[in-house]
């Protein structure tokens, strides 16, 4: 099966709609991170799951770029989330945002994260949000760039 | 209609699918809050919108905790994400979480997140996460009582 593509950027990489075969090189991706080497397990079948609950159902879009040679550069995850407070605002939410190795600071990571701005406007969301562990000092930089503001705390519990 | 019952808490109060009927009071809850006040406004029609999105899809629970009045006490949002980080993690998130003045203090807040996360786990979630402004330091506190960790930056841009 050939990519979906969505978008071309000006560097020539296409911003794809993730396809199945595209999995274990994402989850690769997941892997090769500091924070991920330690908790992430490629022969875990709940990415498969995972990744099928995402493909059914249209708030969420799993998308992977590519370079000219077809490999993947980088991925993230885009979901879209109703709610009543902000006046009923509708959020975009990023998860998984990885950038590959050999693609971090050629500008395809935020190249990649503006094209989402774009397409949650599209889908009527009002506001984008995201959590970045505070370890990852380089991703607040990255993100504040974007235009996002670190004014919340992100708090997670294990369940 | 009457309110659809999902749990009774030691207190008394109950745990309930938020109605239609119920959006007038629970925008009020938004409304009344330091930093509700400036950006939220009834007239808005954007949340009857909101309101019939959340209400059609599983995905979303909206809930309202009742008094033995039949008065709204708190309010909150779960919505359950699927994702492939942290082995294909389901994620629960909080939204829109607010006690009303009266029933502060009271436990009610908190009996309400720890019927959150059972719900979460029949889900299939494995971490639930939320974000709180950083101005909320008595929402950090409640939360951290709870089981969660400040381990995030939470990071909005408005679009």
């Amino acid at each position: 099966m050939t990519h979906t593509v969505l978008a071309t950027l000006p560097s020539g990489h296409r911003i794809a709609r993730a396809r199945r075969e595209d999995l274990p090189t994402i989850i690769a991706l997941l892997v090769d991170d500091p924070l991920g080497s330690t908790r992430e397990d490629p022969s875990d079948p709940a990415y498969v799951r995972a990744f099928e609950t995402l493909d059914a159902d249209p708030a969420h879009l799993l998308v992977v770029v590519l370079d000219e040679g077809d490999q993947v550069a980088a991925t993230m995850q885009v979901s879209i989330i109703p709610g009543l407070s902000r006046r009923g605002a509708t959020r975009a939410q990023l998860e998984g945002v990885r950038v590959a190795d050999a693609a971090r600071g050629t500008g395809v990571g935020a190249a990649m994260v503006e094209w989402s701005i774009d397409y949650a406007r599209e889908q009527g969301a009002n506001l984008m949000q995201l959590t970045t562990d505070k370890a990852r000092t380089r991703a607040h930089t990255f993100y504040e760039r974007l235009g996002f503001v670190a004014s919340h705390e992100g708090m997670k519990a294990m369940l």
